[in-house]
């Protein structure tokens, strides 16, 4: 069969994989072939359509009978989103010092928002009770922002996984303090995956209020979604989306995507391909000697410390970042896409490396 | 061949075509085929892939050398971008008061970026020298937002069209005002194709600054551009891009939508399509004693009057929206998608309404 | 008796008085002997001073027994922190074309607090719930910035004056739509006495929710408050004020004025002082061939329309400002401190630059 | 003489005074013996009187040739104004944890200027170079707030100085990296009293780009001032500061208290007689077994840890506030008009209920 016609050209290699980021994969197939299953005729824009309504039986599957997704763009849209609708503008947003929001987001939260985020130093990414209480306190003092929310990850930026007790743990807390808890999934999937269990058993089986479903590193092109658990929590969460410029019009071509990853099990897949694939470049990298793995391998990230020139000389052979290049740690990610053979190629390049 | 598997499932009926919206189209199947070339293997996210790298080259051709292409997801993401990109912190934007910035964003520009907006009250939605003027004054005065910008809407809202002249115009008297010129281009294609001229004949060549590139309703499924054609009149594009939640991870897909469109004709012969049947239904609605057009129908819009209950009755058969429900004015938009049979049946449908 | 010391000097000529605006006088005598009366000793910084205790009394007097008022610096804070407290963060307000917080507050309603104004054209800077209806609509259209709140200015910036049946008309139609009504009482004094009724006869007694007073312009050194007349509209007023840059440390000076201005009868002398030489003014000006007043004189301002080249002149003998200077029109305030003699060798003046 | 007329009455004991803040003490008698003379007659509003352009000598005359003056209302209006003077919209600022600016403003600087404060912890309250680099990297990463700007405090929230060099080091440091440096001056009288030095020498000497001078705990009634040292860092501070709400429209009554503190030495005789008093306070303490001091009392601060309960019976007889009530620290401040037998009594008071 010939390809469809398309003036485009491709200008991409598309054998190369490397371990920067799961961001660098393309689309799953599947994901690819549920855009064309919504494409033609007439839908409704903004949310309107079916593909957007059939998604909210999907999302109460996995999430619970009170689930509503709102789909976005991307994840720093799903997040200030999500905690723009927890906050008042006087509230402040409780988070590990590490965390994407702070860090990752180019002050989004705070220049778009105006939300302050009150940050707390981690040994591993997670949040605890204690060290929520470092900055959980003066909510009758004018003179400080005031602490509304309490936001974590799953997993976190470090690769590291809650358990649903922990998770529980966190949000009876904040409840008993008055906050909220907002949840960053934008690698919910690999969390359930290393855990094991549902999405709902570290969500709303635990006491979250509000996450952040992420389907970009799952496999989709773009797409995530805010899911709003606790409906007392919010209120209108439309017009905050769309006034967060985060509101797409063609919906149902983000709906179908978080449809063809969430109907069955496509989600769960691609997130055990990547953890299995980090699994196995952990296993490969601890019997180098030299080269130390920094956290737990939990989900879908190898952080490791190396020698920095072994770093520079395996960044030209494949792509990945230093995490802190003063100290010398790098940061690999594997992807649903990231295959055996790659993993073995790049352990086979780190050994080439360090031996010389 | 059988189709390739996916959980998602169709929810709709694509024979089904109104006349409410371009956003209502799909995505044309050269953007689809398009997507599937960028697919496959790992590229640079967050804009440094191959695929946004030749987008330069294209936006190039249309827009001249200097321009330069930052792909976001959505028009009111694009718009607020751009304005941010030109103003100061004191800054206000002179726009028409129909402009899509000023009604249909949920107070985007004010909300997200502190940006106030002086709105001129016009006949059909173009700004002119004279009606700038109303709002072009008191620089020195800090009691005042300070006017740094016009952002002009290309076609209008109204579904009107500025000659390159008016453009030219316009630019000129803001530049000598020490203003600079945006342009929404959300649906540029179809002002080009009314024009029958290149995009760069009302927007470089006449004096525009920055404009917001409209892929969404052209045909993509998504994806919008805002370019900079004055590169001393921003800095530091791709921060504003970030912090305004606007970076797609996965860039190619939009740029590569963004390719297909724009690396040969794909742009022009959609928007020719979608004005062309808003010209024959114009023409037909002329033809229906009793309902008034009430703007040039220069693009792919038909604002027209007409009794409130035969749009009602209308409505159940097509969906369109009101404009002005209280003036019983209603908005019917063609798409890239619009056939020849389509604008036939809806306008049997109206006379046949019309005569109940 | 010896000057109290002080190392600075004077600088100015108390004789000049002009009628450029009633923010041009200084500090009414008794106002600044109160300053002395609450300085000395130590007192509870940020608002638990003795003197803000006693105001709630004060204020409870005049705007009934649920008022509270919140202490800030100027009227655009005052303001700022009054229509927050009103809206979500979606949340727009109606108001008048001519309003203080559209033209004359440097954009901060839209930059500090990400407010999107809806304006209206008056013929006389009046809002009535016609006219409120232009803007109040599409609630449920995300796509809008929400209408939550309408915001009048008692008087207006035109100088005229609602009667308290315009005002509960204004707030009855506001509350059946779902919004809050805001009052902007910059000179709220002025307007009492030209009613010549108590300030809770056109607010609390209406149906006024939220309250800007001045007390600048009618004779404090400085000093507003938002006043909170119904407390189920607002949540968390003093964290809105300090975030908001509006919280005095030693506000027992803010408060002592207002105290001063407000425990006994101070305000009203003032006002009505200003107010009958507005209308001294008038008078004189309608005596005077080829000026026309422009708006009903109800307050202490005269707008004008006269030959340029006469304000010109009159001008360099009295400050005063153009108001639309390429229509001829000029705005002349008079202050609690003009006196008769003032107005009359302003008049000789404009005599005798009108004969030349 | 018959004390001059007021409805106002006096509420409190002026005999009281207390160890909680530089800010409950009241107005210094030179300081409102200035009001007066400024008073009277009718003044350019906005900050076109001749005691505005009269202080900007005598700022000149502290600051150097190049300072220029912008009055404002409080001190979290003066930073909030000068940072967004020197940030760009996508630009963050460098301070340490325990400043102003990220404990004790409300979030102002995140909610109403949208900065990002990349904040360090610091063993004192003082940055360093060393101490900067921590945050000051990744000005190319458009996922990173651009750190544009280190905001250091003189003297610290924790009571400690900067000696000249210190700045030095911190200014060319961040110069060298394309910062600017911002100096919180809330107490910087004390600061210069402190150093025994004028305030040029830690300011434009050492290469302040701009800076918040504080009038208010230095014995004004409220009055602060953003001092510009080099011009080429700011644009249209007047339009910042209307739109920051910090505009004053009676400005003389701010200028005029901060030309009777600088025009001579009012401003060292009040900051020194509270540091002398703190260190007064200092040496009885150190006295006392069990008490523990915590820092350098290097200004008008002593930061002491001591027994809960004795810091509660204390509380009774004088004011002053925990730090962090659960390590039992708690912070004595002095201010201009605290006398010796103020500190006496206090240290007699602490003696007694530690012996109970």
């Amino acid at each position: 069969m010939n390809p469809p016609r398309t003036d485009a050209r491709r200008h991409h290699d598309p054998a190369v994989r490397g371990f920067a980021s799961d961001n660098y994969a393309g689309a799953h197939p599947e994901v690819m072939a549920a855009l064309a299953l919504a494409n033609g005729g007439h839908q409704i824009a903004y949310g309107e359509d079916d593909y957007t309504a059939h998604l909210q039986q999907v999302i109460r599957g996995h999430f619970g009978p009170t689930a509503e997704a709102f789909p976005v763009f991307n994840g720093t849209g799903a997040n200030v989103v999500a905690l723009q609708a927890v906050t008042d503008r006087w509230g402040a947003v409780i988070c590990a010092e590490s965390a994407h929001i702070n860090v990752d987001e180019g002050g989004a939260p705070e220049r778009m928002a105006g939300i302050k985020l009150l940050t707390v130093p981690t040994p591993d990414g997670k949040l605890t009770p204690e060290l929520i209480d470092r900055q959980a306190f003066g909510w009758d003092d004018e003179h400080r922002a005031m602490p509304q929310v309490v936001s974590l990850a799953q997993n976190t930026e470090l690769g590291t996984v809650y358990t649903p007790d922990e998770i529980r743990a966190i949000c009876d807390h904040a409840h008993q303090l008055g906050m909220k808890v907002h949840l960053d999934g934008a690698r919910i999937a690999n969390a359930a995956a290393a855990l094991d269990v549902p999405m709902r058993t570290f969500t709303n089986a635990v006491g979250v209020d509000i996450l952040s479903f992420g389907g970009t590193k799952n496999g989709a092109l773009f797409g995530e979604a805010v899911v709003v658990i606790n409906h007392d929590a919010v209120r209108h969460m439309k017009h905050l989306r769309k006034m967060s410029m985060q509101l797409a019009s063609k919906m149902r071509f983000v709906s179908v995507q978080l449809e063809a990853l969430l109907a069955k099990d496509l989600w769960l897949r691609n997130a055990r391909q990547a953890n299995e694939m980090a699994q196995r470049l952990a296993e490969g990298v601890r019997s180098v000697h030299g080269v130390e793995i920094l956290y737990p391998v939990q989900a879908n990230a190898v952080f490791a410390r190396l020698p920095h020139d072994v770093s520079e000389r395996l960044q030209k052979r494949y792509r990945f970042y230093f995490w802190d290049e003063a100290a010398g740690d790098v940061r690999w990610m594997c992807a649903y896409d990231t295959r055996e053979e790659d993993v073995d190629g790049f352990l086979a390049a780190l050994k080439e490396e360090m031996a010389r």
